[in-house]
């Protein structure tokens, strides 16, 4: 693998699946394999999970990862071609990604959308100059406009739900994703990937629900079935999938926080008790109940534990591609 | 040890100290403890000591301790059961604790009280929720109420002192802990912790002044003698612990500021040659003053210094019961 | 060597530039040299490539650094002798230092000036008590007057550009320094240091050209040919250096902000097909043009990848010194 920005750097989805769950079973199989390897991580925004499970990831295959909070460590970044710099940024892309791709032989990125320009967010131009200027392989830790370390993670959780249920085994099973109400704009990342991953994977029936306004780009959708009914894509859902985010359309607007839309035990009867997923952080009781977070269908734990499985998993396939 | 949260989780004191005077002599001893061991550091409080003494500690024992700042690299925890989390919470502690109890396999914890609300600082209730949810041991980088890190660095030093001094060998050491002023409402935590170590080692004759009001909770002082002629109880001290407490009863307040309280050489006069202890940062010519600190008496550095053996005692003591 | 805060540290300047380019061929040469050795990174200013190279090369030589952000993480220090501590600052140099000199065998600070008070800057208060009190080797990452790793790796990187340019090997190179504008009052350190180094290391004409008013201190020029015409300066150069400073005489003050300062090719086309560099962060075309960075002859990013090596080759000097 040459990078991790998206499903498409990946040729097989169920090898780098595999290759995790060797980890979780085995931490330190590979802890040669990354000796004297630098990586970076690198964060524009705040980060909990993504940051501690890399960093859990690269000392498990050897590496002394370097963390650098750019927002909070460093100073405002030009990512603008020709800018005359006399106003509050500091330093052109141009000239920073040379050089960390000098300092690390992996560099980890993480940045959010502005959620105002949409042109902007989707052309994906920070993570792209810095693959374009780094000349080191670049992951992505969350992007403008996609999160395939969480992706890869939601894919290791449903197949390993699927191994310990038999009845899921011997079926196409059903996974929705479902829009949730939030106080606040947040980006399309996760639910993007997602999409663009179930698609990539193709082992499962692909349904999106969300009230209308909410449509995802078909970038990443095509070959989900849409549903602005809830309650109709819930039926015989082996996954449910629960997630926020702002309208892609009326480009990083809140449309709806109609309460209905959050996900609690009367409606997951309606599936075929269908296992709960978030990728965290979550508000309690806004966009998932605590009935649903504290009951015995939710994965949200294991999902973010294997965090960490889904990040070695990358970073191993990197350094073996770089030894080649 | 399964945990170190106060005085109550150790069952013998003098051997915890042993521990650490053996790594002090050779920081390196047990390098291979920690192997594979994965630490995580997370402070919802500043820190300059306890976080560069604890990451020392846990690298001498081969671990590669992960920091996070969760109140600058994070965002605002939820710690109510059952919250409707539509405001400036973002995540609930049931919901990152146990993650982080599977990112790693020691949870180190700083959390500060409010100092606003009495019942709530003295349940404990933030390190105890990580206690609860996180599911692998938790040790306390300082709570709302005690600093027990600190406490058992105090105690190696007060050891450390008598082995170098005959004279304190043959008698009962008389140990005072005296309040000392303060611009601002400071927690009760190093005092509490203080006083709790002193009554559960029981080596010393333990004696405790300040202004009325400054009251301590009975719940750790108990066995304590209680003055508040600070002139008498520094009589033939062989340690005075020089520390500032806000109020317990009127909770938080600050009801003096008399600069009388402030030890000197003259004050020093009364002891049996006391060595002046403070656990830093201090104000300096406020809360004690520059004679003391840099005149022959203070241990302020050693037992600063002292951090590290500490830490590396109850870190390796946990490792230890978890090989078991 | 014992430290690491100007040139007047290094008695041959050669022997480090050789032992670094060693490190360049061969990064894991002595990756035993720092093993146990405990090496804390000081920030009481921002960084990013100090800090990244300076981390990389200590885990290159076999050690974990620790970095520690006193302006984010910490709290303010007091330098002044019998201070009484009743305002801002938290803690007094002379109680934090000797506890980092407890903890670390190497400490490395970065601190700017506060461009105020010219006398208070140049008298280097703040690392030299960080000197006076930590009691182990302090190395400079740049401090209120230097920049000594900057310079290092500037030597650094002309010597690599002679070795690869047959012409150059034949002449004394002619080495400009020129003042460029810029919109911020910015500190005297790199360009106080370059000076210091290129007299110290006595191997090229050295001539400092600038605006009247931005005359730097003869202290560190002193041997330099000093001119106000930059083109005339520029005439023949084989490297010409191109930085902002504020006014040292009218302290701290921007006296100009005339764009005919900017370095463009048609200046270039003066020199003698000059090499053009800068230590980062550069603001492009207010203190360098587009073409010139991203021209054939600019080695920006040369010099600053070449950071690793000068701090690996000064941390292994300290290292080898500390084993005699």
């Amino acid at each position: 693998m040459k990078q991790f920005i998206s499903a498409n750097d990946v040729t097989n989805i169920n090898a780098l699946v595999s290759k995790a769950l060797a980890y979780k079973a085995n931490p330190f199989l590979d802890k040669q394999l990354g000796a004297n390897k630098r990586i970076g991580l690198l964060f524009l925004n705040p980060s909990l999970r993504t940051r501690l499970s890399t960093q859990v990831a690269a000392q498990n295959l050897g590496m002394e990862p370097i963390v650098f909070n750019v927002d909070k460590e460093g100073w405002a970044l030009e990512f603008t071609e020709g800018a005359i710099m006399n106003g509050t940024t500091v330093e052109h892309i141009k000239d920073a990604a040379p050089i960390l791709g000098n300092y690390f032989d992996i560099l980890c990125i993480r940045t959010f959308p502005g959620l105002v320009n949409q042109q902007d967010d989707y052309s994906e131009k920070i993570i792209n100059q810095f693959i374009q200027y780094a000349g080191v392989p670049v992951v992505s830790l969350e992007s403008a406009t996609l999160h395939p370390l969480q992706s890869l993670t939601d894919i290791i959780t449903i197949q390993e739900s699927i191994a310990l249920n038999s009845a899921l085994q011997s079926k196409r099973p059903k996974v929705v994703l479902t829009w949730a109400p939030h106080i606040k704009s947040i980006p399309q990342c996760v639910s993007n990937s997602f999409s663009q991953w179930m698609n990539a994977w193709g082992e499962a029936d692909f349904v999106i629900t969300h009230p209308v306004g909410y449509e995802l780009s078909t970038e990443f959708t095509k070959g989900a079935i849409i549903a602005h009914q809830q309650d109709e894509a819930l039926k015989d859902a082996d996954f449910v999938y629960v997630k926020n985010w702002s309208s892609y359309e009326q480009y990083g607007q809140v449309l709806c926080k109609d309460e209905q839309w959050m996900l609690n035990n009367k409606k997951l009867a309606l599936t075929n008790d269908a296992k709960v997923m978030h990728c965290l952080p979550v508000r309690r009781n806004v966009e998932l109940s605590d009935e649903i977070l504290d009951g015995p269908n939710s994965l949200v734990t294991k999902q973010a534990s294997n965090r960490v499985w889904a990040a070695q998993s990358v970073l191993a396939s990197i350094l073996e591609a770089q030894k080649k």
